[in-house]
């Protein structure tokens, strides 16, 4: 287990008996509101650990909004209004802020979702804290409904954005400008998966769901470890894409390895009944991504990837919050 | 005008066409929900600017829950649920963002709010964000409601916080410990002003409130801003503590410019109908705090200290989120 994960576990053990319909340790919080519910998400993101040091803030903003806006999409929720908090060196100048809070504001402003408040603060450096909340368009989606026998799918491609951070760092020869294009925008100004998410919920297609921030693996086991089941991913099921592989073999990096361990993703993992399968086609075109078969949840616990027979336990692999700066 | 009151008027000029009853420069947010109306709030507290270095991370964590809950509080709000993001040096431990939390949890939990998420991150120092929303108990109080012929009022002791601020970095002698304790917990250990606000709005005894986070004198000229009024405290009605007027013999410091400069009180500044005195003054046993008149709303603009008939202007005075570091 994370670290991360492990604090999430001791939080839970201080807290006292709650309203909420659920608590710490999902993609977002479940509280019910008057007749509804209303679904609430935080991510802080500091300089130099969540993001280069230096990115655009225009950039900046957009990447915080889409970064919550991905959790309210893990619930099937509809995102409404969000807080938008920024520490920043003051001689960075006042439109500095601005121009971070411009970025959020046209991201979530894409997704249904307006500027409400915000609290401003000098810091040594730039850090970022949105809260979003919104509504489930149907029974949210947790990640604790896995059952064995469940199709396991990702939205997306994993490992792109992976690809892109490296790209940011350092320039590899060999892609085209739409695949370098490609890679440096899942990395800097991810698409969060709202249509997708709403659309699970709503048409009660998926069991569980969880937003792939940290790797496919880690949050793979996230899911599994919250629904009680265990998943297998299918080596050869994983949608690589052509320019993951073209950048997976210019800078002579397995492509695998973006995919299992690379993090923000903030593509959907989620788990579907079999006997839904032919329903979750049909339903594609409204989901705004492809989305992909990649495995299968069995009884037991754990993620693994499956190749050919042999399992690898992928449970491990992945960004933790807590570790090394970038 | 502060620079981050500039900030929110450009912020606000960015915002498209809201579906929010009150957007950003309030102390907290107001969007209908269902039959209710939810406020919400979020604060941004930095090591070495909103908090003292090395502060211990349980008082932290019931600081950055008070902070928020006093921007219910001036809303007349009910506490409801909140998230907590966190972000910190790896090397203080996994037990340091705990401690954070369970101070956060108890703080918030005297006032009806429960955790139900948040994030972490690491940082290069610490930094605690804190979103917290909930229910106006009576028609929401806003600072735009003050009247002329209103009397102005405030809680507690404004100026005992900034008195501790100076004592927690520099020992004076010749105060009581009880004094000296008094004048730490009032910066250290904040206590929101729930009950006040809520009596406020539920009897529909004030005309508008804010809550003193950054200094009477500028909070009093936010307050007259957003109202369109001008608001003249009396000199001889300011309620000096015994505590503060023995700190300030002592420190050769005139407790006056701790009143009107020194922020961090959490102390609720509000207008009251003058007709509405009497009433007033039959409920502030449910108030949970004394409250005192210090003043007058009149026509015309701005925030002025009178003192013996001679006027000074006092809306420069207080503490700015952009200004210099701890």
């Amino acid at each position: 287990m994370k670290p991360e994960d492990r604090f999430v576990e001791k939080l839970r053990a201080l807290l006292p008996g709650s309203d909420a319909v659920l608590g710490p340790g999902d993609d977002a919080a479940l509280v019910h509101r008057d007749a509804g519910l209303l679904a609430a998400t935080t991510d802080l993101l500091v300089e130099g650990v969540d993001f280069l040091p230096g990115e655009d803030p225009e950039r900046l903003g957009r990447r915080a909004a889409a970064v919550n806006l991905s959790d309210l999409a893990a619930m099937g929720a509809c995102p409404e209004f969000f807080l938008l908090s920024i520490g920043f060196p003051p001689d960075k100048g006042e439109d500095y802020p601005l121009s971070i809070a411009r970025g959020a504001i046209a991201r979530a402003g894409e997704f249904g979702a307006q500027l409400v408040g915000g609290d401003l603060s000098a810091a040594p450096q730039t850090v970022v804290s949105v809260a979003l909340w919104g509504r489930p368009a149907g029974p949210p989606l947790t990640r604790a409904g896995a059952s064995p026998g469940d199709v396991l799918y990702v939205s997306g491609h994993p490992g792109e954005a992976a690809a892109g951070l490296r790209l940011a760092r350092q320039r590899v020869a060999g892609l085209t400008p739409e695949q370098e294009r490609r890679l440096l925008d899942a990395f800097h100004d991810p698409l969060p998966r709202i249509a997708l998410g709403a659309e699970l919920s709503r048409q009660r297609l998926a069991t569980s769901a969880i937003d792939v921030s940290d790797g496919l693996g880690v949050d793979a086991a996230r899911l599994s470890r919250a629904s009680g089941v265990r998943l297998v991913l299918e080596r050869s099921l994983l949608p690589a894409s052509e320019a993951l592989r073209c950048f997976a073999s210019r800078a002579e990096i397995d492509p695998l390895e973006l995919m299992l361990s690379g993090g923000d993703d903030y593509e959907l993992l989620f788990t579907v009944p079999a006997a839904q399968q032919g329903r979750l086609e049909e339903r594609a075109a409204d989901f705004g991504v492809p989305v992909a078969r990649i495995g299968r949840a069995e009884e037991g616990s754990g993620a693994v990837l499956s190749d050919g027979g042999a399992e690898r336990d992928i449970a491990g692999l992945g960004h933790d919050h807590l570790e090394a700066a970038r």
